[in-house]
């Protein structure tokens, strides 16, 4: 008699079909800097539009070609696991594709995480331990509290000065018009609003 | 002909194959709260005897029975993937065996996270999100800088009243001898202290 798998398997991150399928398609490179946070901004419509998760989408890229490394999207309710925002899927999905924790290992070869929206507290300090050298967001923290009520956590007043002493630079807000834009198509569609206590 | 493997198949977080099989063998339940952090710092340090990952462990427990919902190490290393921290780690674990990306869903079963070290600021964000309504610690932020030379991040320094604030209690330093006994062995076998940049 065969045993039974076990239940202690792992926990799975996935992306939705429509991104892995996306993903198996292209190649995307963006030279650009303003088409790659246009192309992070459409992931998160389009994760809204399939109801695969939240309004939130990050990938990391080359700093000089604009070679995608990583994607992500917000997937904490579809895959049960709080963790799992845009910024934290995307930073493990780069890591597994270079095959290394350290996302700044090749120091001729730059990397950096643009972010639909400024990360919560959680994914600042994901930011910090990646190995990525810039950071670049849409909406602001401003915007995803007021717009959706989501806690961002106890971000240091100073946190651009925080990830700058740790070597990354920040550029935001880039288009922020088009990322309050899903935030609010998201609200209007009653989107779950995740934040866990509601006591704060 | 099969078509080949997509490459774009998710993250698989899995735990070291000794913790795997020790969680096949036993069911953890643990009445004694003392009880439950000396199992916790067990882990830790067989996750350095074993070399599968850092000196950090983490459990979900039910608060009130002490029964195990998903425990987690530092698997960074094993796993290229810096945000698998043990608290993440075991957050992600508890939420899939629990089926919920919020492990406050029941208010009837408040359940807690036992960490053998202080929180950083990633662990931090993702314990405000988990669910979970207690915090427990064994070795301070200060130990683990000192020891290994690791930034926890900018913390605030209101860190326990931001999550008493959210609704969650702190209760720490617990076992703080013998967590801080790990760190010390893990420094003295010279394990990787991974902060990604280190020019702060």
């Amino acid at each position: 008699m065969k045993p039974e798998k076990s239940p202690n398997s792992g926990v799975l991150l996935t992306l939705p079909v429509w991104l892995e399928k996306q993903l198996d398609a292209e190649s995307p490179v963006f030279p650009d800097p303003e088409a790659r946070m246009r192309w992070v901004i459409g992931l998160s419509l389009h994760n809204v539009e399939f109801r695969s998760g939240g309004p939130f989408a990050a990938a990391v890229f080359e700093r000089e070609t604009g070679r995608l490394l990583g994607a992500g999207v917000n997937r904490v309710e579809p895959l049960n696991c709080s963790p799992a925002h845009a910024e934290i899927m995307a930073i493990a999905r780069a890591q597994k594709q270079d095959g290394h924790w350290d996302l700044g290992h090749d120091a001729a070869r730059p990397t950096e995480l643009v972010a639909s929206a400024q990360p919560c507290l959680m994914c600042l300090g994901a930011v910090l331990w990646s190995g990525v050298t810039r950071l670049v967001y849409g909406a602001s923290a401003a915007d995803v509290t007021s717009i959706l009520g989501f806690d961002e956590g106890p971000l240091p007043d100073a946190w651009r000065q925080e990830l700058q002493k740790r070597g990354i630079t920040v550029e935001g807000e880039r288009l922020r018009g088009e990322a309050v834009a899903v935030l609010d198509l998201y609200k209007r569609k009653s989107g779950t609003v995740y934040n866990s206590r509601k006591g704060f």
